[in-house]
């Protein structure tokens, strides 16, 4: 930093700017605070002056975001100052997740706790897309007054396919989608700003969080198979946010075909359906040790694709998820000896494999997360009336 | 940008990193110019005051950074000013390149100019680690008395393998190496400082440069194959710098083996030595239009592994460096084939698949260039003498 750069940082910061940066500022203190906070304890955390302080937050619990608990009993001298915390009642993310095999929806309040979840499971590709998401409105509905008709900020959808910005989902092979544009159906059916993102980025969002990072591949394992790569701590999208295809990794170029129309793909030997067919079983949770060795090719092929993945992207932490995750302990061995077999740097350095931290819940945890998060970012917009539903 | 934010950007800056900071910008100011400028136009450009500028320009003058061309003839009122250019008798960069089948060396001057480069046909399987690195070095001192004794900023070697921070070669199969302490070596044999790093990283770090990228998967062909990745204008190296090692990449996981004890690796298909042996030639300048179907398997091979990449990256440009680059006619239609079977987006957006704009010298070149890339971006170290030599 130089004189030079202070000179042209130094341009006129508008009031209304630097409002809403302090608003941010404080909510994001209490937001990333174990226990409830004192103005005092805002103030010296952020640098803000008390007064600025009591004016941002007198804007927050206001606009219910914030709620001031009761002041803890006297343990010394002086008067024992309220806590502040996030306000349980303020507004609420609505995360959405259509897969090919099942709808959820959930509703998280502003402090991360789910208020309410449902699960619906039912075959989507039997569907066309508007009545597919007409049920998943119905669903989040029913969600959204479970958990006591909350003020939602807006919604977020997770989908299995390559999302374009504007929310229409390009391509969802599994479930034979093309150029459905989700957010403009939700919207109209629930009323409130509907994002759509791929489901694995969703996923290894909520993994961050959750785990901190700060590198790894969060592989999500559902009827179809997708990938979320974070590096250094953010989500890499790819150019148009279409990453993270593993699914379609070639495996054996000459092997079964896929329904994206190649050969081989991973997806055709590891993907829940081929999981399923191998151990004889048509529930993944009537899968056990007996089961393990029926899972020898799907872990090999999963293995031999993630060497691939390694040898790219350098990365030291495999993450399974989704369907997966409980099937860790019978597809750990086949893809360790794989990834020792193909990965260049296998012998000097470990990589690590392990089980997603959330569980099948962790796209559309993802999908509430992103919204709750739009709000702790700009509470500035959600108290002008703009966000408000 | 907030008050809050000024203020503590407002932290006092010591004069000599003031001046470190102001002679790097006006040297790049300099470099970055398609013309020589005057110190009025350095002034301009970068806000600096004229009197600084003066200054600033002076200690480059003597430090053998910049020099002043005759000005050129009057063309209207005033007087000319003289124009300031990078000093092509300034400090330079050696660029070597060790591969399995030549050793390379370059002196690149400050302005980007090749003074002289020497490459030497031979299989590098045959040395040990030292005498290799002896016979590089010697290569180097001949191309550097040959570009007329410039002075060296330092030296940077381009390797076939995984190469850790301190420049130890970790691994490089298809050298047979493990665990080399190239720098060392060779820093004792030239007596300048040397730095190294894996032949991909550089290669797309000069292809960078020449067409401004912005991302991009650079794939060097050689005897073994790498890629460097370029994600939003910035070279990707990884959690440790090994990221890109495609040459691994399984296309048949029941394929013939690889020097690096798996199989069906990319390489075993892809590979120079593998092209050579369809094409029925010992040299890759005698493969013409009457080979390219004997090339099919190879292109096919290259097509499948440079889909993972897209499938996974989601990137939109791959270039064919190295031996490939010539290749490129002869090899496209396969490789193209390959991506439409194979990439899930490959209807939705067109991928550019083209030959590297530097030939075989990229690496080397790209050795050469962080060298002086050094200089350029921190001239007050040099002036201060520690760079010399």
């Amino acid at each position: 930093m130089t004189a030079r750069i202070l000179a042209s940082s130094a341009a006129p910061v508008r009031q209304s700017s630097v409002r809403a940066h302090n608003l941010a500022l404080a909510l994001q203190t209490v937001a990333n605070s174990a226990n409830p906070l004192s103005r005092a304890s805002i103030s010296a955390a952020t640098g803000l002056t008390r007064a600025t302080v009591s004016a941002l937050v007198d804007d927050l619990i206001a606009g219910g975001l914030l709620t001031e608990l009761d002041p803890p009993p006297r343990t010394g001298a002086g008067r024992p100052a309220a806590g502040l915390a996030l306000a349980s009642e303020g507004p609420a993310g609505l995360g959405m997740e259509i897969n090919v095999d099942y709808l959820a929806a959930c509703v998280v309040d502003l402090g991360g706790t789910v208020r309410h979840r449902l699960v619906e499971h039912a075959d989507q590709r039997l569907s066309d897309p508007p009545t597919a998401l007409g049920h998943l409105a119905r669903l989040a509905r029913r969600a959204r007054t479970l958990a006591g008709d909350l003020r939602l900020a807006g919604a977020a959808l997770a989908v299995p396919g390559l999302v374009s910005p504007d929310g229409v989902v390009r391509v969802a092979p599994n479930l034979g989608w093309q150029d459905v544009d989700a957010a403009a159906l939700l919207r109209e059916q629930l009323g409130v700003p509907v994002t759509v993102d791929n489901e694995a980025n969703l996923a290894a969002l909520s993994e961050l969080r959750t785990t901190g990072g700060p590198s790894f591949v969060y592989i999500s394992g559902e009827i179809g198979i997708g990938a979320g790569i974070v590096l250094d701590g953010v989500l890499y999208r790819g150019m148009r946010g279409w990453s993270g295809e593993i699914g379609h990794l070639s495996v054996h170029p000459d092997g079964p075909e896929c329904r994206c129309g190649a050969r081989g793909c991973l997806e055709r030997y590891a993907g829940q359906e081929a999981i399923l067919r191998a151990a004889g079983v048509t529930e993944l949770t009537d899968i056990d040790a007996t089961a393990a060795p029926a899972l020898g090719e799907a872990a090999s092929a999963l293995g031999l694709a993630l060497a691939g993945v390694v040898n790219l992207l350098d990365v030291d932490t495999l993450v399974l998820g989704g369907s997966y995750a409980p099937l860790v302990p019978w597809l750990r061995d086949g893809i360790a000896a794989e990834l020792r077999r193909h990965v260049l740097t296998a012998e000097l350095a470990p990589i690590t494999l392990r089980a997603a931290a959330l569980g099948a819940d962790a796209a559309m945890r993802g999908a509430a997360d992103a919204v709750i998060r739009s709000v702790l970012e700009d509470p500035a917009t959600w108290l002008s009336g703009a966000g408000r539903t």
